[in-house]
Order: C-alpha cells, then structure tokens, then sequence
C-alpha cells in the first residue's frame, strides 16, 4: 500500500455505481455478466467500474478466464472507517448539542404552558 | 442533500491536502493564512481546496469579509462512517478467519514440537 492509498479508495468510492457494484457483492461474488443485468450500461463501461475497483483493492477476481468472479475485499473499506472513526467525536458532539438545544425548548414550552394554566385558574 | 450528495463527499475527501486540512480543522476553528501555513502551496490553491471543502458540506465559513475563519462540519463525515458500516462485517470475518488460521498453526507447531520432544525421549 502506498501511503496515499486511502485517497485511491475514495476516489473509487465517489461514484453511485461503483459503490451500487459493491453493494451487490456484499451479496455474494458475482461475475461481470451478473453485476451489469442491473444497470442500463454496456459491459465495458461496467469492466471500466470494475477495473478502478480492483486497482484500489476494493474487488479482487478470479483467475478462471471465462468466469471470473468478483469479490468483495474488506481491507480498503477498514481504512476509510479507522480514518472517518477519528472524527466521530464532532457528530457526537453535534447531536449532544442538539438533544440539549431541544430539552430547553421543551421545558420551555412545559413551564410557559404551566404559567397559563396557572395565570386561567387565578382570573 | 441530493441523493448523491455521498460521492461529493467521498471525492472531496480523496485528497491527501483536503484531509489534511480538515485535520487541522480538527484542533479548532483557523483562517486560510493559518490553513496555508503547513503546506507548500499557493494562497489560491489552497483557496480552491476550501471550496471544494465548502461545495461537500465538510467545512463553513465564518461571514466577516476579511476574517472568514473555517469550521469542520461533521454531518457529511457522519455520513461516510454510516455508509461504510454496512461493510463492517466483511473485515471482522477476515481477521476472525485469519484469528482461526493462525490458531491452527500455533497448534501445529506446538504438536510437532511435542512429538520430536518424545520422539528424542524414547531414543
């Protein structure tokens, strides 16, 4: 691995089909023939996906030269998780943020609702 | 969020200079002079990295004209995490898997190592 794989591997991952491609082998292996039934595209178009796949780690496929499934690899998809994982702190934060913004507002709601039932009662 | 707002994500992330800077986004709020600073590069160059940044949602600016210090934004990060989730189980059973070979040949090694210990005693 080079040490700017990680980039490789989301540039690979940036597209809708490459990532629906992968999806689908999560599923199992499959061979090109399979992956392309799916989508409205021409078989080198679907082996070009494919091509970038591979040449980032993300597939690997088989050596039988008619029928050559691909598979998923998980390697590459561990290092964009371990890399975004340093960051998770920051929605974390942002949800504790915004789970606290709203209790205030509901226990605002709460007491000025309190207040005029109090305020009927009185008059 | 347009439905492929993911792929924007991912391929402004594909950028060793863009997570780089959102790393140092990290340790706080800074300005481009600031973000600059680290790397050999042009202020315009670093300019066109912070819009790509600011286009996937990955930073905000500040709105003073001159001091527009820049923020990390976490949803879209959020967004990378949650998506390669799915996969998670893909590198758990490959280290599992590599766990159970290695255990196989630990057991090898030890039980050969066994037999040529009796294999001395008895001659």
């Amino acid at each position: 691995m080079t040490p700017d794989h990680l980039s490789t591997t989301l540039s690979a991952l940036a597209d809708p089909t490459r990532r629906a491609i992968l999806a689908r082998l999560a599923g199992g292996q499959a061979t090109v023939t399979e992956l392309a039934a799916p989508f409205a595209m021409s078989m080198p178009a679907v082996s070009r996906h494919l091509k970038v796949l591979e040449h980032a780690g993300l597939i690997t496929r088989g050596r039988q030269a008619q029928w050559r499934p691909c598979r998923i690899t998980a390697e590459p998809l561990k290092e964009v998780a371990d890399w975004v994982a340093h960051y998770q702190q920051f929605w974390t934060e942002s949800l504790a943020r915004l789970d606290a913004f709203l209790r205030v507002q509901q226990n605002k709601v709460k007491k000025s609702g309190q207040r005029k039932y109090h305020h009927k009662r009185k008059s």
